[in-house]
């Protein structure tokens, strides 16, 4: 049985269990979000694994950090190496986007090294596929396609990010209104150049069925791919991501209504007036599903700084309801990340993802939070590196009887607690 | 005259026409709002400078850089090198909160090589001079504390933090109610020790006048210091930080009537889901004077990463009407931070200020990210480096024809152009 169909059928799981111990809630509580949709555990049926966490409604807000290769650079061990230290970081997950060297094994890899959820955009491999044997992704043949889908399914991917909310009506749409940078998405830009080239309607949208076929019978989470999000603030909420945002509601309920484990993926660049809006339509019109945001990037003019503004875009967009954060690192918009791009990446999503369960108070962020602020009140450094999220640099810093440098001999914690007592 | 005096009388002075220009706003928006108070342009009349900002109501976020020697680590050269850092950066301002090695000095530096404007917290002086000469802060004289005051405006500072919103009602509240840190100003605790030993009134509370006297005769604009800010997220928007918010705002409407240009120091840290309600607070009781925030830190737990849980809350304080952050460095908590984590904070705090100043549209914002939008759109790096905020990394990162290794010959962007045609 499915994680989603022993949900239904009452059974709490093994993987329930443990992402209710991880998360600080009942075991009862995740099977009835799994059962109704509002929460999904990546988990396939394939693959063996020991850290296992449930990502939806009431729940922390979990990261994810993005590897693998490209054409210009297809180092599996860099790739093993930006693994370990994403999940040393605290990342919950996984995307396997290698478009480079030798795909199959680089995923193979990856299953085997991460002891997290792993995702994958299958249509990158079709693509690079139809580019190397056909002469071009618009060669691509929808049945390939399908192949690839099951393949990866079958090795163990416990999501996949897919690209059915495009269909005709939405590139003609986009046609006619326009947009300042079109499609920024990789995958959706390989189906709209397919589509237009072949003058036929995306396959993973007529053939949804049989994509979710697939996922059932190996239990892969589906993630709708955002082929039409925005590329840059202008962009944000237009007709043509809200008519994506529609397709996608749909699907997502034809997903739940099969059975299969669902989550929707959003933008990208997003104004920070636009995040309460953007969630709450992503929301009302996606049966609550669980969200897995690509940022928000804030501002569009920061490249080489991208951690920052997905950081002030994705707190947000976690306090007023994404479930799940994509990490940006400082090499978006330049090129690959190396290996202290993929940390810096983890950690500023973990931040952003920590701000928002503090102010929602989920699985146990106030209270650590608060353990924090007495242990600075006490100017005990031993405990705030025991409590901090990544304690290298005040492990480092060097404290004299837990006075720092900054205020030295006149500190205003030591003064204050002289004359009000320890807190 | 000074500012607020000549835009009462209706006239645009040489510095109003500066930061007007540097605005795109009108010279008379600029002395309308100095007039009202709900804009400040911090410029002492005894200092000579070309970089002239107007901060407030309609105007882009500015950001505020600090500096400064502590007894640990007092090198004037250092701290020139960071001033020089912080300006090519970008920074609006500075405050050299220098407390180690000789002051003047140091202050005097600050003014002579700064071509922005330059704060202080004259009690900082005043505390070490009492330690040094009197055996202890809590034997500082006020007469004292006055004169450095004035010595400090005479040199030339264009806005000092003065901690008057504090009071002995205020510290028997806090007294009796309690908070998890109970004080974590430096100049709040100097301040509250003085006061409980000597079982007195708060003299920069008590002769406010006085205080407000010397602001006008030099045209210092007052920054009224935030004494018993939230020392972190559980404290805030507790009774403490609103009796203070409202003695401020009393302050605040005292020194306009008076004729002083005056802003207000904010906290420090706050949880998302008070960002909105202590910024409508904070305008709402103080008269819609600008506010200068120190953060918002947006969680307790990041340690090393300060910059970015401060970027979080600043860009969010900014929608909300702060219109002044002051920079956090990867080093605040742990010690003075050295010339790297100041170009860090910079930076930081100004991409925070850009998202806020984007989703409200001030200053160009709006349509430079659309710019940036179209450049990428194009693939026109050389476009998109003369756009960036920061294009070291941009510059450095080495590009093929426009596209970047991420999706190298797979570019969607480049894709989507040739059947949409170009943006």
């Amino acid at each position: 049985m499915t994680q989603m169909e022993s949900a239904r059928a009452g059974k709490i799981t093994e993987e329930m269990e443990i992402a209710a111990r991880k998360e600080g809630v009942s075991a009862e509580y995740i099977r009835a979000g799994v059962a109704e949709g509002t929460i999904v555990i990546p988990k396939n049926k394939n693959r063996r694994r020991s850290n296992i966490c449930a990502i939806g409604k009431g729940l922390s807000v979990k990261v994810n950090a993005l590897i693998g290769t490209s054409n210009d650079r297809a180092q599996r061990d860099m790739e093993a190496s930006k693994l370990r230290i994403a999940e040393e970081a605290g990342c919950d997950s996984f995307m396997d986007l290698s478009t480079g060297g030798d795909i199959d094994e680089m995923r193979r890899q990856t299953l085997r090294l991460a002891n997290v959820a792993v995702g994958c955009v299958p249509l990158y491999q079709a693509g690079v596929n139809a580019i190397k044997k056909d002469g071009g992704v618009v060669n691509m043949k929808p049945d390939d396609l399908f192949d690839i889908i099951e393949q990866q399914a079958a090795d163990g991917m416990d999501f996949m990010a897919i690209h059915s909310a495009l269909s005709m009506d939405i590139i003609e749409t986009l046609r006619r209104t326009g947009r300042v940078t079109e499609i920024v998405s990789r995958g959706g830009s390989f189906m709209t150049a397919w589509m237009l080239h072949n003058q036929r309607e995306n396959p993973l949208y007529e053939q949804f069925d049989r994509l979710l076929d697939i996922m059932r019978r190996h239990d892969v989470t589906l993630s709708i791919g955002d082929a039409v999000r925005p590329g840059c603030t202008a962009d944000s909420l237009d007709a043509i991501q809200l008519k994506g945002l529609i397709l996608a509601g749909e699907l997502a309920k034809r997903a739940l209504d099969a059975g299969v484990q669902v989550m929707i993926e959003g933008p990208g660049h997003v104004p920070l007036n636009h995040i309460e809006s953007t969630l709450l339509l992503q929301k009302r019109l996606c049966h609550d599903v669980p969200y897995f945001i690509l940022g928000f990037l804030s501002t569009d003019i920061a490249p080489g700084y991208d951690n920052i503004t997905a950081a002030i875009g994705g707190a947000w967009a976690g306090l007023h309801g994404a479930d799940f954060i994509c990490y940006l690192t400082p090499a978006e918009h330049l090129g690959l990340p190396n290996e202290e791009d993929v940390r810096t990446g983890v950690i500023s999503a973990k931040i952003a993802a920590n701000a928002a369960d503090v102010s929602r108070k989920r699985n146990g962020a106030w209270e650590r939070a608060l353990e924090m602020s007495k242990a600075r009140a006490a100017l005990d450094v031993n405990r705030q590196i025991e409590l901090a999220m990544y304690p290298d640099r005040l492990s480092a810093a060097g404290h004299d009887g837990g006075k720092c440098e900054v205020c030295g001999e006149k500190c205003a914690c030591q003064i204050a607690a002289e004359y009000f007592g320890a807190a």
